[in-house]
């Protein structure tokens, strides 16, 4: 009898979800009774628009087919169209359809990069980079961004000092999950000065393209110059009109190259979901005060998270300029202990939060320890009450560190 | 200003669909006017259970929201079910939904190969694999099995001859795509055995499980006995309830560290399509008049085609088993060549036929030349249309091979 086989060293290696991995503490915290507020997931409480559920319980076909592999047609359309009244030149053909902005990743890492090469990214960065990374065999090389700074970009330096002979790529991702920062028109220049100068794709992810506060606007990677045969975006309706669900996100590029590949890869998987397609074929149907009102949702949630966080003592917050997430430090040893310390051991009137521990969200070992990413996507109501429940167990936590906030 | 960034050897080694890379001559054809037959995709034209469809059309949820990574609970009781229907042993736990057989597929290999591990595969073999394989960095070595007999397996000498160092899994697809061999209880435990004696994982791509004809019956490899932890189940509702578009297949194992290897990669892209799941949790509606209705129908597809070829002079072909599929070798130079010439240059009365040429189903060079892959997915009077203008085709092809079957 041969022995039992072994899995492969990346199952091994591969990193759990740090957003993810602490959810059989919260079925057993609902099991036992307790409310959880999930801020752990980028998961909207927001209505999807009607006019893409009445489309996608208009679904008349006969029988759900394939599509063709990089997106249906009339979709490809309704994107391009999409891109046009935001300002960014997308062409139907630079568009190609993935399985959410996940695959598009996914895609684009493995069109750039062969196992052991590498790119760069800013942490901290959103964690599922690592599994795809992972899957793919490239190897993420971070530059620290910091809180004190609004986790904005580092000097040009600070950036080249990480370019080595197999980089391949800068991934970067604006308004920034996990971090919530937009970075400025001179930092989006920034990169794509360094990607034609040392021969780099400069890859973007723009899932919160609209999710810009206080009259900020994104940068989008397509608008920089000179940069035309480099610049890949990766997107995704996910957030935009609350379908996280349907799967469906995509790339855009100018490089035909490169499209060639992503088409070949996604031959393999064949096509991307027709029925989510089918509904957000819709797309252009929702009126834009359907956006401009879940910004101004998500900038009051954003500040009824701030407000409570940036007066408790200990912490260490900047108010976030996009997205729906903010990191914040905590006076904690250790974020993880702490996240599950919550979901475990307290409750606040038979009521909970769950957080996602940082340290997943950074590549460099010890980092974000003391950090957590809070997603405010949940009614301000729920949100103040969430950080009541927050503050009180930082106060009750056994692990609280004491004094001033450590040295970083 | 630094060089085009140049893409990665898996991009440019990535080998494009044989099932979709002619789709562009087809998009010409029907634009020139052509009725074009497709034969090169396994994209059914049966309807889905109206149960199926009037559940995805009852979607009542404010958002289309992410699920659990694995799948929502309410479709793993439903798939739980349908084993339980089938004989087949299978607890919740044990089942892993994916976006797609595609994607389960590639879990797998990623699972239990590290790139420059290898897979024991027996070609012809279900061309996509190339694709995860590729981008898995998973070497596919094959066993060829042969026209003359039935593609059923070669001996047990035969398939250990290619176990070398580095192989951790045969790679088995029955009913077989792209050959319709449906393989028996004798060759399914002789599988089972050299995975038990050798230490290998056995995966079975078993996503046409009801289309076995002729009164066989498909050999689960989760009913094999003495390799409980290296059974490896890959299928899909694709075929079987006509949904190819709503993207959902699974996994099903019972080695907990393959699941939970599984489970990290997948909840790096967070969840499978919400909308497909939703809709088919309406599997245990479906009454079993559906597929046996379903069956019957393709079996008299098959009878047509098969009869029509047979009678051919100059093809070889074998009375399919089950799936919908044919591998034919044909009298031609190129089948590739003799693809394109169908939709190119050639038309009966105003039609054609589109094939999928079997080179690419093959990873040993230079085999399948001759050969194309049928998927007998159009209704009975369209296939005996298309046999015909397959025939003429034949005749009126100028790469024709004269004379005897090419000695093989």
């Amino acid at each position: 009898m041969g022995s039992r086989p072994a899995l492969s060293q990346r199952a091994r290696q591969m990193p759990s979800s740090p957003i993810r991995r602490l959810a059989p503490h919260a079925v057993e915290a609902r099991r036992a009774g307790k409310t959880v507020y999930p801020l752990n997931i980028g998961q909207p409480d927001i209505p999807t628009p009607k006019e893409v559920l009445d489309r996608l319980r208009s679904f008349s076909e006969r029988n759900v087919a394939y599509g063709p592999s990089q997106g249906l047609p009339e979709f490809l359309e309704a994107l391009r169209d999409y891109y046009r009244r935001a300002g960014i030149p997308a062409a139907v053909e630079d568009i190609f359809v993935t399985t959410g902005g996940s695959e598009a990743i996914f895609f684009v890492l493995s069109a750039v990069g062969d196992p052991g090469d590498e790119a760069i990214v800013f942490e901290p960065f959103y964690t599922n980079y690592n599994g795809f990374a992972a899957l793919a065999g490239v190897r993420l090389v971070p530059v620290t961004t910091r809180a004190e700074d609004g986790y904005h970009l580092p000097d040009r330096r600070a950036v080249e000092a990480k370019i080595g002979p197999r980089t391949r790529a800068i991934l970067v991702c604006s308004p920034n999950n996990p971090t919530g920062t937009v970075y400025t028109d001179a930092e989006m220049e920034m990169l794509a000065s360094i990607a034609r100068d040392r021969g780099l794709f400069l890859v973007c992810d723009e899932v919160y393209r609209e999710f810009a506060y206080d009259g900020r606007r994104q940068r989008s990677v397509l608008t920089l110059e000179g940069i035309e045969d480099r610049a890949v975006m990766v997107d995704s309706l996910s957030k935009r009109i609350s379908v996280c669900g349907i799967r469906i996100g995509n790339i855009v590029c100018r490089n035909r190259d490169l499209m060639a590949a992503v088409l070949k890869f996604g031959q393999a998987r064949l096509c991307p979901p027709t029925l989510g397609q089918y509904a957000a074929c819709a797309l252009g149907d929702v009126p834009p005060s359907y956006i401009e009102g879940v910004i101004r949702e998500y900038q009051r949630r954003r500040d009824v998270v701030f407000e409570a966080l940036s007066g408790a003592p200990g912490v260490l917050v900047r108010k976030p300029e996009g997205a729906f997430y903010l990191c914040a430090r905590l006076p904690i040893d250790d974020a993880e202990r702490f996240s599950i310390f919550l979901l475990r051991d307290f409750s606040a009137g038979g009521e909970t939060v769950m957080l996602a521990p940082a340290d997943g969200f950074y590549a460099t070992p010890g980092l974000g320890k003391d950090e957590v990413r809070i997603a405010y996507v949940l009614e301000e109501k729920k949100l103040a009450r969430a950080m009541e429940i927050l503050g009180a167990a930082l106060l009750a936590y056994p692990g609280r560190a004491v004094g001033a906030l450590p040295a970083r």
